[in-house]
């Protein structure tokens, strides 16, 4: 038998499912945005990130809800913490999708990537799309293996990551400090977005066996 | 009349706080080593940020069994459920001078901070200890007035951080791209340091209040 209480907290599941998957999408337009130096489109991204953060305020407020009321134990308490805890990763997954946002705007109308580092980016925001999926899909299946795909899927953004910052360190860099600076802070707010990804994944992993797998 | 309930919650507000006092400590050590290129330093605040991952799960921990043994509501689930989400800023704090240590480490023996720069790391170290012992305090004594004063230290450090950038941007910038690469990574390391803390303050607010103070 459905109780209420188990309803409401489908409900606080499924908005996190949501946060989840709109903090993909935030990242997949950023990315647009920052490779086309599309304007319009990271004007959205920025716009757009309010409906994150107020869907995080109604998560945490229902959540709060469901602890004063229903006083869960076992394995439900550790759903709602667990969902507490993870709708703000996914606010933060979206906020560092506004950041790249902002970084396409404040170049607009030139590219703040140069081309020869495009590819990079396209890529870690192809992975960065994956996560958010993955987020998504695994705080409704609750399923293991789907949250050590996201680990793996982290795997590729850091070695990414590593790759980006060798070729900007390396000797025959010739875009100057401004594009360098860009660069090492858009490649910080990707592997994040990844890192908090993960962090989703852990705490679903905890609240269905209890524990919490290794770092 | 004490009860065992709000002895234990005592406990767990009092460990935050000493998370909030390392995580500061941990930020004045990284700023000592980063300045004076000290590996010695450097090296033990990477190793003691074990220790505030070890407070942040024994904490998160006894949050949780106070919510499932006790299940309080209103004010005192205010306290327990937002000294549980403070906890993890506490920890995140710690790890951000952990990321700060190991550049000094990386570029030992050389200093990773032109001398031109030293200033503003000097400055901003200053303020993350402020930051660090003020949240400290601030989670003991719940007074708002000090929540305040943790949001006016984060403009300090944001003001810090955009002059180090408009240094970093400027033509006469020599130092390269490597350098330029670890500043923008310090910097952002120290400001969301900042922001942390003003997280804890704003949390603290709302355990007091029951309502959360803007952005």
């Amino acid at each position: 038998m459905r109780t209420e209480f188990h309803e409401q907290l489908d409900s606080l599941i499924e908005t996190l499912s949501q946060m989840c998957g709109l903090a993909g999408l935030a990242m997949e337009r950023a990315t647009h945005g920052l490779l086309q130096a599309d304007l319009v489109m990271a004007e959205q991204v920025i716009t757009d990130h309010e409906h994150l953060t107020r869907m995080q305020a109604a998560a945490e407020q229902s959540a709060f809800v469901l602890l004063a009321l229903q006083a869960p134990v076992a394995g439900d308490l550790r759903v709602v913490v667990g969902s507490m805890q993870n709708v703000a990763d996914a606010e933060r997954m979206g906020a560092l999708a506004l950041h790249v946002a902002k970084i396409a705007r404040r170049r607009h109308p030139a590219h703040a990537v140069p081309e020869e580092v495009n590819g990079f980016f396209a890529e870690m925001g192809r992975v960065a799309v994956e996560l958010g999926n993955s987020a998504k899909e695994v705080v409704l299946s609750r399923d293991p293996e789907a949250a050590a795909k996201i680990r793996r899927d982290d795997d590729v953004m850091d070695e990414l990551h590593r790759h980006l910052f060798s070729v900007l360190m390396d000797k025959k860099w010739v875009h100057g400090v401004e594009s360098a600076v860009d660069i090492t802070l858009l490649g910080r707010f990707y592997e994040r977005f990844a890192d908090h990804a993960v962090e989703i994944g852990r705490r679903v992993v905890f609240e269905v066996t209890g524990q919490t797998p290794p770092q």
